[in-house]
């Protein structure tokens, strides 16, 4: 790892864990490095069916390290200057004499965005700007009943981050998701919860077990290629206006998959009412019902 | 009809019956081809104004056929080999020698999704894989409380169906459609009720008399023109970037709809506080707001 | 004002003021023009930083006026015999002599939904159609406990306008939303909570207290820059496809903002522990975060 960031594989599940606890795991260039080294690992892994996010000591990410000086996203002052940074993580400009700085936080949640991995996030503490932002392409979301969570842009002079303007409002309803954001309060979990932010609530110290027995449930029933291709297809139909693209989509895959090793052992072991044994890999048997092999390409001139 | 479906009109309301209640109401190709043409009788007759669609027997929909042998969708192993199938169940694709045998449940959301008149899913027992994602484009659905209800696609090795992909994270949130997806696992009524999947739950026998009161509730007090408009503006908004396009969509049928028999009793009748009596009909009366004919055309190249 | 409204500031919250009480407020040409007029104003004054919509009297608004001879929408003959209406109450479309007449509630909800400045609805009492759509747009809804809520469209054999088939389904459940659209019926403060259409019922006298409560927080708290941003940031993503532009959007906005004086001074408070003091204001230091200055512009073509 490229360090402030754990990974770690057992039974079939890789964890993730913010890993500065001094800090409480504030956010850092590193960590968001770490984090994209993470998935990618946990993508390319066959043995990995599932991915746990959680963080180290009692918070899981109190935001951005503000701290001047901190390899941090420090004070924005560094991101006038730094024209060599590397090239992934800045935006050319028409009228801008230097390069954007591509935002840290949007990286890493386009990166879990695209997993091919089952993602749940086990918030084990605290989690505040950067700190919730980065869960909210998780497609589940365990709270610790005692944290505090708030999205407080609005209160430092910022904007919303990590594509939170595009993804919490698809998460919650849009009347919570702009109470949150517009008053930039921090809320108990109790309101996370009735809010729909968060699956449920748990004590600190079950959390990463109650995300661990989630992520485990899949990873004992579900197909891997199956789970790859449900998590993205369910991500990728929110960005497609109309459900015939899905229909092409799922028959296409249905058509691949239909006849596969795989749904022979489902069925199979649904008829006889067995435990299924799955042989086929994500590495090798995620069909190409787009091209590219992808799954659904960003529209055209986007870059990933 | 095609058989395996029932379809039946009294007081204004069309039932519609998955009808092979020896075998749960597993889903066919017959019962594929037989929803379709109900749902193309109820569009075209006048004396329609709801459809509900329910299932014969203790089950509401077991899930796809998977008897090998069986008239239903098999072990996908047909799928391979009937390139001489009915044009319309197949897609071409460029690449692939075969055409792919489109969805089925697919064909058949799409045209519930398409349908002129309000849908309430009486859900009067279990529903499972598409006996629970057919009734995703319905306008409400109604649950038995002793029901079971999953969407086990990743446990038999196979994805989303019935356009699911798109449909499921539309009507829940998106952390629950997830967990229901990517776990495959079976769930009760309350957790459907919970999670926001279905409007409410009551005793099995009661399920569709609470469907045909909702049904009756829409054929006695809505004018069945603008019942038809407002279902099919709803979902097709849904397909819709910007509220610009519901400005003019809405804007031109107001002043269309506006002059109308309809509103004129409609408003009359609201003034003097009597029961109106619309006699516009949806064979004759729907406002073209949209090129052809149609509230809303797919996008260029789409297939019916 | 053109009239029927009023408008008042103070505390650096606009107040706007549904004011026809011996109508219950209900919806006319005029209050269409003034309520355009009011958020022209509210967001080009710096001194305001949220707005609050409400009514005078005991109704919030009963829907449009339909006495004939009102200066209200009228009986919709009027729309047919317009033709010298003001250009932008009127769209030209091919194979129609005359221009139609642009939904007037639509005109007033793609304004709100355009507006710089927070906006809370303090429905203190009934609200009828265009009472109740008009507000979808605004951020945050409270209501009168003792209020009464209805989509009579299909009642009055017209259909859904103010743009509200695109705006209720993405404020509520879709089920929710096409029960409550095609019933047409009208239903308790209650069911309207359940529901997900507000965010809270509180008696009537202290809904207007509770709105300006929550904008209050808003003024004292959130940099009005920020605010205007994130505002606009997230209605405008739900008209955009793929996260990916959200990301380059807000990372063109932190580039600009997360340099600001709002920025220092938000990040410098937050590291001291002490309250803000923003200077930046909206009406100078907006970032043009997209062509033209706008945090977003509509689909080529469109008309504003």
């Amino acid at each position: 790892m490229s360090g402030h960031v754990r990974y770690e594989v057992s039974d079939h599940v890789a964890v993730v864990t913010l890993d500065r606890p001094a800090s409480l795991n504030a956010f850092t260039d590193r960590m968001e490095a770490g984090l994209i080294e993470c998935f990618d690992r946990s993508d390319a892994d066959d043995a990995v069916r599932a991915v746990v996010l959680t963080g180290a000591g009692r918070a899981f990410c109190a935001g951005m390290d503000l701290t001047p000086g901190e390899a941090g996203g420090g004070t924005f002052e560094t991101w006038r200057n730094s024209p060599d940074a590397p090239a992934d993580t800045q935006f050319e400009l028409p009228g801008h004499a230097l390069p954007l700085r591509r935002d840290g936080g949007g990286r890493v949640v386009l990166r879990i965005f695209e997993s091919l991995k089952p993602v749940i996030a086990a918030v084990n503490g605290h989690a505040v700007g950067v700190g919730i932002t980065m869960t909210l392409p998780c497609d589940i979301r365990i709270l610790a009943e005692d944290a505090k969570v708030g999205f407080p842009f609005t209160r430092r002079g910022l904007v919303p981050e990590s594509c939170s303007s595009w993804f919490l409002p698809r998460v919650v309803p849009m009347q919570q998701a702009m109470e949150w954001m517009l008053t930039g309060r921090v809320f108990d979990a109790s309101e996370a919860l009735s809010g729909g932010l968060v699956r449920s609530l748990h004590p600190a110290g079950d959390v990463l077990t109650v995300a661990l027995g989630l992520a485990g449930e899949i990873a004992r029933h579900a197909a891997p290629v199956s789970a790859a291709l449900t998590r993205r297809l369910l991500w990728q139909m929110l960005t497609v206006d109309h459900p015939m693209t899905a229909h092409e989509i799922e028959t296409h895959a249905l058509n691949l998959r239909g006849v596969s090793a795989d749904a022979a052992e489902g069925i199979a072991a649904f008829l006889h009412k067995r435990e299924p044994a799955f042989a086929d890999r994500v590495s090798r048997h995620m069909p190409p019902v787009l091209p590219g092999g992808r799954v659904f390409t960003p529209p055209a001139g986007r870059r990933d």
